[in-house]
């Protein structure tokens, strides 16, 4: 733990399937006008929207919509959003779906009553909001980013191409999150696993970053082997309750500050994913997935003694007899079944990179100093071609 | 993940070797009136003390002192700081010290504006304070009782030889706590290793309790990993700041309600531990540290399962051609290593536990129902003598 940090993550949690009771009496605690978002009806289909306007009338709340919340949430969306939640005067903006929808909810919240453009403020720019803002609340659908309990927002910018994360402060976060385990069964299997393998690359991507002995890595070292047990089990049986709550529980911790302090962490996994997803629209887990693998390839001779670690700790590689080299080895291959186990993309031919969009792609790929080897254009160039297979 | 839960630590953390820079701007969300609490004037000599006086002076505050909290904070005591919170209109508690501290400072923040007796309502019931209580502020000297992120607040009645802990609600928790692994360094290496068993009985505790599959033993065992490798580190060289810093960082996730979530837990260790504490005025980690071996051989084979995977996972014995109570005894075995290679006491008639008071004991012994057997008094009877070894 040698960097000096302020840990601070004041998200009240309700986990379990009997979280949504705790739903009035949170709401009990807001004003009258809430600003209700989702995504594209899903909620509709499996009733849990009929529960939430319940519970809404029930609070004599007065209720606005706004819905069609998509996966990549777009500029545009979050302009009408922002209009939105001024014109019904908002007292709180409940997400009900995934993590696009509880990162939009915050987006708005910042930039409902800004003065000036949002995506420069807070996606170029990086700033705070410092006017008036939203409390967020979020009952969430489909486990993977984290944003029940973080300050992470990404918008996709169509006209740009660009796909740009911000992470705000402890005062944007969601004030509370419902978490029911039961309510991700719904989602079809292969945006169950894409959101596994973006748990799964959130605590990668933290991970393989720095030399020092830190706490945050055995931490993270439990959280990974609670996923790959978990999600074997979950992969067979999705409705199996106890694995679906151990992965939705450890998705959160994965991506709530936790286990990036005191150390340095990477994230370039995620630059080109999310390249690569702002160029075809394709689903994040699985951009992060087919890119993986091949990075990590790329970047292992340069923290050998990380990847190693890995390999012996995470994936119960036997170190006897074989070289560094050798055990790391083993452990990214040990990786790579895993992921074809679950059904993950490991070519990202399939989401739709082409020679033609390549160059774009690693155009619009930001680089970011913090993995074992400061990536050129060349290097993301051959990652990705590598992720061609 | 199986129970409903909610999870809420609202407490403001900042670590590291300048963490003291944000003691100023945290002062300034206060009023005017500062109680300063303190121990026996070990933060005297360390500096320390004229550290904090300083930067309340900078911040305007007018100071009142509570000075001489002991170890085992008793009710007396906590009668005399709740007088002086009173007389002095106290609009922060700034606790500087150990966890002992802390917890005194939080029962005092109840008990300042309490109606009726605080030993009755708080330690004796349970009851949360509906009255007005005080924010409290923590600068750490000592790690182990994750006081510094919690609810908890251990009292000692001396009167009727009883030392009971309350868990007090998010709302009671330290508003902020200063972490600097460097304040901890002036420790006597008893103390020092005592708080290392303190964390890892924390987490036993936590630990060994049920029978599901769960996120939380995952995060458990990496918290001990990381706790056996630095805590060998300190007992070399009590200034390696990485080793010291990832053990105060340990203990403060050991024990600020993660690990318990969605699982159930035993706490008949801190139990037996603070019986003998209430009759001998032993140090905390230290009666913990002589039961904690006869403990566990009693129950291991009401919990056999889980004592294996803990000798695999933490200790890493190897479960080749060896049978389940091997293998958990073996683990045992390396746990005891561990234990005096770091200087624990094993003995507890050198805590001043006798036959003549051995009966007292077992009688203050709280009996609760969540560990691998509900024990009898025999049973505690049985612990402790094996623990006069």
């Amino acid at each position: 733990m040698l960097g000096n940090f302020t840990y601070h993550n004041p998200t009240r949690l309700h986990f379990g399937k009997d979280a949504m009771q705790q739903l009035p009496q949170e709401l009990a605690r807001y004003g009258k006008n809430v600003l209700l978002v989702y995504g594209g009806g899903s909620i509709k289909k499996s009733g849990l929207y009929e529960q939430v306007r319940a519970m809404l009338d029930a609070a004599g709340k007065t209720v606005a919509e706004d819905a069609g919340v998509m996966p990549n949430p777009t500029l545009d969306k979050l302009r009408e959003g922002a209009q939105r939640a001024r014109d019904c005067n908002a007292d709180l903006i409940l997400s009900v779906g995934g993590g696009s929808c509880c990162d939009y909810s915050k987006a708005v919240s910042a930039a409902a009553w800004c003065e000036g453009e949002p995506w420069e403020r807070f996606f170029l720019r990086h700033e705070e909001p410092t006017e008036k803002t939203i409390p967020v609340g979020c009952v969430l659908t489909m486990v993977g980013t984290g944003s029940e309990m973080n300050g992470g927002s990404v918008i996709t910018n169509t006209a740009t191409k660009q796909k740009i994360g911000k992470v705000f402060g402890p005062a944007m976060f969601s004030h509370f999150s419902i978490l029911n385990p039961e309510f991700t069964y719904t989602l079809p299997k292969n945006q169950m696993v894409a959101g596994f393998f973006d748990i799964m690359s959130h605590i990668l991507e933290q991970y393989f970053s720095g030399t020092d002995d830190n706490t945050s890595d055995y931490l993270m070292e439990g959280l990974l082997r609670s996923l790959i047990h978990s999600g074997r089990i979950a992969v067979k049986n999705p409705q199996d309750y106890e694995a679906r709550s151990n992965i939705m529980w450890t998705a959160t911790w994965a991506l709530n500050t936790l286990v990036a302090k005191g150390k340095t962490t990477d994230w370039m996994v995620h630059m080109i994913g999310q390249a690569i997803g702002g160029t075809t629209d394709a689903t994040h887990g699985m951009t992060l997935a087919a890119v993986s693998i091949p990075y990590y390839r790329h970047v292992m001779p340069h923290g050998l003694a990380k990847f190693r670690r890995y390999a012996v700790n995470v994936w119960d590689v036997n170190p006897d007899g074989k070289t560094d080299e050798q055990i790391a080895n083993e452990g990214l291959e040990r990786m790579a079944a895993w992921m074809r186990e679950i059904g993950l993309v490991m070519d990202s031919r399939e989401l739709g990179v082409t020679e033609e969009n390549l160059p774009g792609i690693v155009k619009n790929t930001i680089m970011l100093p913090g993995g074992y080897k400061q990536l050129t254009a060349a290097d993301v160039e051959a990652v990705i071609r590598a992720s061609m297979a």
